[in-house]
């Protein structure tokens, strides 16, 4: 990248927030104590579908030491959804509950268990009504309606590029086959909370879990029906996300009515068993997919059925399906696709984003069955990812701008690494080696119609010491974004990463940005911090011309000095012009930048053609596994990676999310994690029910990153976050076909499953 | 002013933290609670002048209870003065103590009864020295010296334009006298204090009852020896300043020190005998001053020479000496000075900013002069003040630029609306009427060599309903700051007040800013938040244009329009626009200003000349007294005063500056307040022996505004905060002397210097 060595940028540095973290001293929501706070619980409804005919709250606002009860009646009546046009939630329902878990009032209270017992003096009275949990039921006309306005079909989404049928006529090999994937819970280590404050002025302060300070700012604002200076969003330590906390929760506003009505602080935080009921979950899927190839392995056709459980309101379920299809289109150079995608409107909790969003489900099924192309055609099922790879400076059918792109690279990494080709060659019993692949937007993009979500905007300033404060609306969720994000200004300044000072979230301060989604910050957020920056630099040189009577053009800076290229004595430090600047010019230097992400569009609505994304992320993964084909339990062994992630800002943080995607979630997803449902209520609400895999279960991982450098990122950078988890299941999948000869095409591939495929074998 | 009618400047609007003030819901302070926090409490020394020979703080240490002990072991040995070149104090002193509560160690407890416990364990030996307390016994050759490398003589500024030779041989009346004033304190509503916490990443973090948070920020990264971007100065409620929070207070930096070596957060907060013994005081001066005039009453030449105490360091002495020196040029227009001003080292505590900043002390000396010359020739002291009035775009002998003055206006005024020549033609037994002027800088200026000092910048953030968000680095500390910003800004956006969210004084989110000292903030922070806010509108009509299918000088924003001129109805809600900017057009609208104070300039510092604020505000007080010659006291029955104060951004808030600064702060300085000492140490240490006027001792008021507006101030305004009590002991001490016909110039005028003078007359 610009020809030239990095002094920041691509380091291991330690994360920033690192001391924080290991000692404790990061408040987390359940840190923050306000004086005279309330405890907020919220009442769910104990059943699926159902009537609310009457709900008496007098008891509870009697029992000491509540503050505040509220039900629908104390909140505007307004629907919410990113996707104003869709939203169809409150809340606070009033009429009808549509999930186990659907909130119907709420209390705050000065200490939990006073707010638990309240919960419980509040009468409600159903009337409960049919409900169905399966979407392909809830497809049915003769299913109940969960919305009386519309029937169970929240969205049909209908994509065909090419010529699908002329496709298939001119395929030498065609597999087709049914995958389905769970609902699953995002786990992380806080559970969602908030504590909102109202004063007595009407100013909203409060702080969230939320990926995205400033979409939550005008959220609330909207749903509480005021205006957005009248609510700040404020930074707090974030124990993981991974979309779940990426748009408004209905806690957030029930937290704020609260402190309204109460006039004090109101914290509610989840409990786990909360968190396991009410959060949004990834959207399950039910993928036809037919896929046709050439016998020479290119792969010259696809065709998807896909049927979305959308829960019980809209939220991103046309969303996640519309990314599931844009996927379809995107992976390896497909001419001909069609998509359908049905959104289901079921009395299931509502899904939401999930690391992904559609990705993973869709990727399982694509490479599985690329994996069942190369069987048929007795082909390396390396080879024919390396056939059918994505190129550089290309263009999808659908329109996607590949820019870099190292996916070759990558696959042979992979083959390198793992021991592909030996491993292949000498197969040991049960055991067995798979491959699969991932291309994922790795910059955000224009998805949300939310005024701020795909903007970053940053202010750097420089103060006269030469130390900076860089202003950012970007949210550091655990991931390492402020750290990454320091690391840019330093580089593009020409300081030391202690010379940068990070306030990042605060709606307030900071100035706009979607925040963290769509594996955004490093690219999106990054190219803003990196321009302000940049406008600083040029201040800086600016004032520096005189002082070392040089051209602008002819100066750099590097390790806190300017000077003049290739004459490394003549030099001044940045300090001292930053100080001149104050003292003589009586000038701050002040940088400013607003990343609209350009190169990103917006599908077209009817085609569905466009550029999804400003830059493409793309990866590998080789799983080895040992099955136990008495029991059906799978051991993972080892899991090579190699990420094609443009640059790797810090590689200690990049590897973080490969191996934390890999091990815990991609894992997680293949093998064992799956909300157990019985008439819509969760049945796994702990983790010693819910499994998610432990120190124990995980294996070894080895993990390389092919640096493409991107020509729009920041020093060449993709966002890594999410594709670090995205094909896990199916390189795991591949793998137990490899050591057994089976394949499981319902996540997650439980050993019952794996028992029973192979008593169908046998 | 840009002939169009206001919307929102110049309305009487309540502040917008009215109702946090009222109900207690602001957080000062001493409101201010963090996990763990600890409480400090300060050794300080006994003695005037002595040395340290020994300093035991074991046993201090063993008790149970305490965290911390510092002295000067635990900081950096740097000393600290917002003038580098003159720094000669330290946060803790290690050799010596200078006066009776110079800081010679301090402890951190978990209560404050027990960190006053530890004090008393610290065992300090002191060796005493002979001491002084007079500065004109200082400024002998052998007298004790303070600092050993320098005699008492701190700084001797000497200053001359014109001749004053020929101006005394031209004057037809010739004044002389000796003048006092007393060191008095500033009685804020609220001690000083701040909670200051350093993180484990060794960034500190400090609320503070600063007036400058950036100021702060950098004075404690330079005694810190840490670099700037490791302080944040966060904002908090501020009872009160007047100049006593200008700059550091050595307990900032204690209370950090303490901060950093006990692990927790530290808060000091003085007691009110603390404020009394141990913060900065108005400088006590003595002035001889002797006035030439011509027959017609023209005023041609002033010569002065001034003792300042300093006290026991250098902090502003030398500088509030030259404002003092700077007024003498600059009040009406005399073409012939001579200014010999001597800063002289005492054992008292040293001095600081207070409000008028030398300007007081010097009105006081003028003043009573111009009375006295009227005397002389027989004329009315009104007319001659009418005859030397200083008059619009002129430039003064030193180099002052007046651009607007409304002097002669204000002088009419209060003529008339006192009924001063009804009352001056038919006086009542010991009733006097009596007349004062100020002329002071409205603007700031270019006092400081601190790099942020002159600076004010400002960030308009517009949100994506048209709401705003304003941040500042100025400081609210009572005045209505914030609420005036927020005024201007909603003016120059054509939005409502309510409309504005400002964020002020949190210098990590903040853009540079003086902060609040020399009257700017409505000037200079002003300017700069009405640029940026313009900055804004620029970009608004720009989209607006075609919409309105108009081009951008036909546009106009008003009421939350953005309209054309002329045809109202053709119009779009500033509310659309910037949706429209954020969601079609993907740019958040954001405005940037920096405003560098680019008339004023430093004076020369050899010729003294240059013009030293961008704007000069001026004032009359009428004074109306009855004086009991019996018993000395002195009855103010009514001040009547007229402010050329260019625009009242808010009359409300205006008038509030002038009350409080006559009748609580002017009246005060004039009659009653005085810190009296014996060997230095202060014996009024209550509000019980420390007089300063009540509701019940104060009189009426009658102001009135001229509004001259300014060309260079935004909207035409310029500064009021320090004018506003200037006058007052001037206008008072001449009401006295035409109700009794004897003249007290040694401030304050007791009764027993009443009944003193009225012996010496008889």
């Amino acid at each position: 990248m610009e020809g030239r060595e990095f002094t920041v940028v691509g380091k291991k540095l330690p994360r920033i927030d690192a001391l924080a973290k290991v000692t404790g001293e990061g408040r987390f929501i359940s840190d923050i104590q306000l004086p005279g706070m309330l405890y907020g619980k919220v009442l769910r409804s104990p059943l699926a579908h159902a009537k609310i005919l009457d709900l008496d709250i007098s008891n509870a606002e009697k029992l000491p030491g509540v503050k505040a009860v509220v039900t629908a009646k104390d909140s505007p009546r307004k629907t919410f959804c990113i996707y104003p046009n869709l939203a169809n939630n409150l809340i606070l329902q009033d009429t009808k509950v549509r999930y186990v878990g659907d909130q119907v009032a709420a209390v705050a209270a000065i200490d939990e268990n006073i707010a638990e017992e309240a919960l419980d003096l509040i009468k409600v009275e159903y009337q409960e009504l049919p409900a169905v949990f399966d979407p392909e039921e809830a497809i049915k006309s003769s299913a109940p309606r969960i919305h009386e306005e519309e029937n169970n079909v929240a969205a049909y989404i209908k994509r065909q590029f090419g010529n699908i049928e002329d496709g298939f006529a001119r395929s030498d090999v065609i597999v087709e086959g049914r995958f389905k994937s769970p609902s699953v819970a995002h786990c992380c280590m806080e559970p969602r909370g908030c504590v909102a404050s109202f004063d007595l002025s009407g100013k909203l302060t409060i702080w969230s879990t939320t990926q995205t300070p400033h979409s939550l700012r005008q959220e609330l604002a909207e749903v509480l029906d005021i205006p957005i200076n009248r609510v700040r969003v404020m930074s707090a330590y974030v124990g993981g996300a991974f979309g779940s906390r990426m748009f408004m929760d209905p806690i957030d506003a029930i937290a704020s009515l609260l402190s309204r009505k109460s006039g004090k602080p109101v914290r509610i935080v989840n409990t786990r068993e909360e968190e396991f009921i009410s959060s949004r979950t990834r959207y399950p899927m039910i993928i036809e997919l037919k896929t046709g190839a050439k016998k020479n392995g290119k792969c010259v056709v696809r065709q998807a059925k896909v049927i979305t459980d959308n829960g019980a309101y809209n939220n991103l379920g046309s969303s996640v399906t519309g990314n599931a299809c844009s996927k379809l289109c995107q992976l390896y150079s497909v001419p001909n696709i069609k998509f359908d995608g049905f959104v289901v409107y079921t009395n299931n909790v509502y899904g939401g984003a999930c690391r992904g969003y559609g990705n993973p489900q869709i990727t399982f099924a694509m490479e599985t069955q690329m994996d069942e192309i190369a069987v048929k055609l007795g082909m390396d099922p390396a080879e024919i990812r390396l056939i059918n790879a994505n190129r550089p400076n290309t263009i999808t059918v659908s329109g996607c701008e590949i820019t870099s792109c190292g996916l070759t690279e990558c696959i042979e990494e992979t083959i390198d690494r793992s021991g592909w080709k030996m491993k292949k060659s000498k197969k040991r019993k049960n055991c067995g080696i798979g491959m699969a692949v991932v291309m994922h937007g790795g910059s955000g993009g224009k998805f949300y119609w939310g005024d701020n979500c795909h903007i970053s905007s940053a202010i750097v300033k420089m103060n006269n010491d030469g130390t900076v404060d860089v202003l950012t609306g970007s949210k550091e969720i655990g991931q390492g974004s402020d750290t990454v994000l320091a690391q840019i200004a330093a580089e593009e300044l020409g300081v030391l990463l202690e010379d940068i000072n990070i306030l990042s979230g605060d709606t307030d301060a900071t100035p706009p940005c979607g925040g963290a989604w769509g594996s955004r910050q490093t690219f999106t957020a990054g190219i803003a911090v990196k321009s302000a920056a940049a406008d600083v630099r040029r201040q800086l040189l600016s004032i520096a011309t005189d002082m070392l009577e040089a051209r602008i053009d002819d100066l750099e800076a590097k390790n806190g000095m300017i000077s003049i290229k290739d004459y490394p004595e003549k030099a001044v430090p940045i300090s001292t012009v930053a100080s001149v600047s104050y003292t003589h010019l009586g000038t701050p230097i002040i940088g400013k930048s607003i990343n609209n992400d350009p190169w990103s569009s917006t599908p077209d609505p009817v085609t569905g053609f466009g550029n999804v994304s400003s830059a493409y992320s793309f990866g590998v993964q080789v799983a080895e596994v040992e099955v136990d084909t008495d029991t059906g339990i799978v051991r993972p062994v080892k899991i090579t990676c190699a990420y094609d992630l443009g640059r790797a800002i810090n590689p200690l943080l990049a590897k973080g999310q490969v191996v934390g995607g890999t091990l815990s979630m991609g894992l997680g997803y293949a093998l064992t994690e799956n909300l157990v449902r019985k008439k819509g209520k969760v049945q796994n609400i702990s983790f010693l029910d819910y499994k998610i895999l432990t120190a124990l279960d995980i294996c070894d991982i080895e993990c390389v990153f092919v640096e493409t450098n991107d020509g729009r990122g920041p020093f060449g950078a993709k966002g890594i976050g999410e594709p670090a988890m995205i094909p896990t299941a199916a390189a795991i999948s591949n793998a137990i076909y490899d050591a057994i000869g089976v394949r499981v095409k319902e996540l997650p591939i439980t050993p019952e499953r794996i028992l029973k495929a192979l008593k169908e074998k046998s």
